[in-house]
């Protein structure tokens, strides 16, 4: 059996951590499951024990493993998952996110994309960690119902869906969203780093958009921009 | 001069933690400044000096300070203000937070309700602190910059506001947003609490809407959903 302890992003296995995103794990990709873990102040056992008996999952009581893994203390249940092997991407509309940083914010934005018709989300590498457990919380266990990949550079990602047509999002677009009247059926809404956006040769790369923003701000929150570009896109021809 | 102790929310006054929000502070309300202060290791100190003496705002060293008011190591600058008068709201779309209990949410509405035009927000308590430096922070000094306003009841915001027509967001709202094709130049965008939503009663209250959703999740994270509300009602006539 799998020793339990504190991850790090090089492991090939990583952890849900509370009730929801266990089940969510549990619900759409069980077979990644290596074991499920509580507290003995855990309210859901019985049903928990039901579940995982009825999936064929291992399912304990280790309080121990469970303070070992989470950093607050309001965590009563958790599972030990593999990574899943790398997928190719599916859903007419991609979001790409180019170096983001934030696990909460990554989090955010698959919920958000699963939301919203469940859109595949590519990554060009250096970025958050996908299956970094803060990650996968602040996604509420979404990460599990959604494909995604990580790509070492906009060009290799590319050369695997040639026929995706871009839309990166810069605060100097030269269309305003909502002046767009229609789009490819085959797209990428192209995202930049939380602090940088995206360089400047980005808008060469396809037709560059910018939300509207008053003078009040310098910009809006990343998961606030994928969350209204996915809405007004969704709401294209 | 007053001495620089640890938030709690009773205080008459807050901080801004950190550069960004310290300058906004700065630019847009400096009457409420009482106080500025930095660390050795602040990288701007001379464009500081200058700019807090020509607005006549006291300016210090105070490491010790700044260790005592901040959780996190990396603030170097800080600014003591007190919290604002109440102010009668005035922008013509209102967004109203029912019990809403996350400040980082919070914060990024702050930051998104400024963009999308200068939209006011009011709360219902039991809410989320505006003025907790975690709040300011996440709004990215934003919150000076809109007027904000917390009541006890609606029946309260309702006898205040009468003329603006109600919009609530519900998961079974009773018209999907983008079907919406038109909405009183006057409204009330109403967002329930992050893990409860609103009260069904809300349904009653006006022209309830629901963001379009797959069954991939149960909900959106609330300041997604704020978002997405206010760019949607910004779009229409």
């Amino acid at each position: 059996m799998e020793k339990i302890k504190k991850y790090h992003r090089v492991d090939p296995n990583s952890y849900t951590l509370g009730s929801f995103p266990t089940y969510e794990l549990l619900e759409s990709k069980p077979e990644l499951v290596k074991k499920v873990i509580y507290s003995p102040e855990y309210e859901g056992t019985e049903k928990l024990l039901a579940f995982t008996k009825k999936l064929g999952v291992p399912c304990f009581e280790e309080p121990q493993s469970i303070r070992r893994i989470s950093d607050k203390g309001n965590v009563y249940v958790a599972a030990l998952f593999q990574k899943p092997e790398r997928e190719a991407l599916k859903s007419d509309t991609h979001v790409l996110l180019v170096n983001p940083s934030d696990m909460g914010n990554l989090g955010t934005i698959i919920r958000t994309a699963a939301g919203m018709g469940g859109c595949d989300i590519a990554m060009i590498s250096p970025c958050a960690d996908l299956y970094d457990p803060r990650t996968v919380r602040a996604s509420m266990g979404a990460l599990f119902r959604i494909r995604t990949a990580v790509y070492p550079s906009l060009e290799e990602y590319r050369k695997c869906y040639s026929e995706y047509a871009l839309y990166p999002f810069m605060l100097k677009g030269s269309v305003e969203l909502g002046k767009l009247a229609e789009a490819k059926k085959k797209r990428t809404l192209v995202f930049g780093n939380e602090a940088t956006g995206l360089p400047d040769e980005y808008a060469a790369y396809g037709q560059s958009v910018r939300i509207p923003m008053s003078s009040l701000v310098d910009s809006y929150n990343l998961a606030i921009s994928v969350g209204i570009g996915l809405y007004a896109f969704n709401n294209m021809k």
